[in-house]
């Protein structure tokens, strides 16, 4: 089967997934009966292209790389803008991988709106959609019959959301805890290492860990969003990320760190979801965790996400050392999940 | 859909999948579309038992827990042994759990075997007969059509084989490493707390965690069966149990964890898989881990297993203090399965 893809946001995540799925086209075919033809690459600042023919992914990749304008690759027709994109370009799945805000999921919840109201199946690594409009998107997306997934939005390419889908079954969630962001912990190993916060920080950008602007990671934001999602998806709950009790790490000094040490421990940010009575209540801050727990172990940029569950017990999930290959391949086991439930005679489950 | 179910073996493990799913009738049917009837219980010590009706399997766990026989049961035909169940039964999925015979995986494999030539879905929580006989059985069922599932064999009811089938779709695992025996790990923790190993054994038998001959635990064997399922259906391995490097715990004195904690580590029984060339190579042997490490950081029961994947790096399962109601989850989860891959509205992949 040709499955039509298309990309909005064309970065570093989706470039990864590029060069991974054409350089495994033939072992794609043959195992899952999987191959696409890309007709739309949608960017903010390399241009936005449709095509009737198909694009090459790879030149599309190479010409990213160089900075040129898309425009430029043949055969392909220049786009105002990624709505036009949406418009006139048909597709079986879009790749969804823009840039986020942070504060209201905007504008890839509108992406994934329109391409699911069309009909189209969409694949997003961005976990802002999910917690900003997580049950609509769901009702659109059942009514048209376009899958909506997303297993990149949390701990990129680790299996959260299709292990309670596909693994636990009938295991309800009754809770969480995980260490979610990376960046904050590699700050807090920073000052536990005795360098400042500021140092700490700036060797996190320096590696690339850490944005230009990281307040979103410090103030914990990110583990908030992330929180939110898990929470939609896997305990129904009804939550805004405003509502969460949030404290970031920005008051964690090295004097903190040596005092837990001693005893121990270390300082972690650390994300719960818990029941109380019908609601779901979160939390996002700064804890003691003992230095030879799950969540202390988490070194550098691993995460690590504990479920409570009621038949199963405590499961945990760990990902080390994450990089921009484990959020690409979220977007390979997507699209994997949705060439399965097509109809065919290869199957994931 | 009611499916027709059958009991190989009886004990603590299947009298918990009996209570969790009968006392969750109204939910499975409602969320699963999935029902039963019991058709047959064999068991070693409480006689063995055949219906045309169905056996009220609320009544023949509490015949179970009473010491009595199983022929009591109201309606039901006394069979010589299993294997005339296996005969004279007509079954949809047999569940096999009964005590192993860690040398060569029987009886367990020749019930297996039989069951699944006769067509009849095989769920076991034996981790025996896939060490020793997986490529067969597998050959088998696919050869007769159905399915032959083991999620309890490794980790108890945590998705492991699961987790690769369904959530690391294109991924190969090219290695992996873990903590997979309870009863070491107990028998551990208590030389490291200052008791002797024969104390420390003693402690973990009194709790229900070690055997009365816990030889096959300490001596490393069942953690090397649990590589060699590991190996066999996660990297197509071709080994045998006797094939694999093992060394036990039986040499592991306070002294050692002591000198280990002061280096800031512990020591583990780890089971460890790698590729050597076209050849999988198996090793189970106490190790000196970080303190602060995921291996390190299993306490009590709890286990770990870190999978090292080409396409998503680095993941880990970890499961928080498992009892007998995981183990249970497992055969339940596998039932899920099964009854998923028939048609029907309701799916859980």
């Amino acid at each position: 089967v040709e499955l039509r893809i298309a990309f909005i946001g064309f970065g570093k995540v989706a470039q990864a997934f590029a060069r991974m799925i054409e350089s495994r086209r033939d072992y794609l075919l043959r195992e899952f009966d999987l191959s696409w033809r890309t007709m739309a690459i949608a960017t903010a600042n390399h241009g936005s292209i449709f095509t009737r023919e198909g694009i090459d992914l790879t030149e599309a990749v190479a010409a990213m790389e160089s900075g040129a304008n898309l425009h430029k690759l043949g055969g392909a027709f220049a786009a105002r803008d990624p709505y036009e994109v949406l418009e006139r370009c048909p597709a079986d799945i879009l790749f969804e991988t823009t840039t986020l805000n942070p504060t209201d999921g905007e504008p890839a919840a509108t992406f994934i709106r329109q391409a699911l109201e069309r009909g189209i199946n969409v694949v997003t690594a961005n976990k802002g959609p999910v917690a900003f409009a997580y049950r609509e998107l769901k009702t659109i997306s059942v009514r048209n019959k376009a899958s909506f997934r997303f297993e990149g939005a949390v701990m990129d390419g680790a299996p959260v959301f299709n292990l309670a889908e596909y693994c636990l079954p009938a295991a309800t969630v009754k809770g969480f805890a995980g260490v979610l962001n990376s960046t904050t912990n590699v700050i807090l190993e920073g000052i536990e290492e005795g360098r400042s916060f500021e140092e700490s920080l700036s060797e996190a950008q320096r590696i690339g860990v850490a944005e230009a602007n990281a307040d979103y990671d410090i103030d914990g934001w990110d583990a908030c969003v992330k929180a939110v999602v898990i929470a939609k998806v896997l305990m129904e709950a009804d939550i805004d990320p405003r509502q969460v009790a949030r404290k970031g790490i920005r008051g964690v000094r090295g004097e903190d760190m040596r005092s837990a040490r001693n005893e121990g421990m270390t300082i972690r940010l650390v994300a719960r979801g818990w029941r109380d009575g019908l609601r779901t209540c979160l939390s996002v801050s700064p804890e003691r965790v003992p230095l030879d727990s799950l969540m202390g172990s988490t070194r550098g940029t691993s995460n690590a996400l504990i479920l409570e569950t009621d038949l199963m017990g405590e499961i945990a999930i760990v990902e080390k050392s994450p990089g921009v290959e484990q959020t690409a391949y979220a977007l390979l086991s997507d699209m994997l999940r949705i060439r399965s439930s097509m109809s065919g005679r290869h199957s994931i489950g």
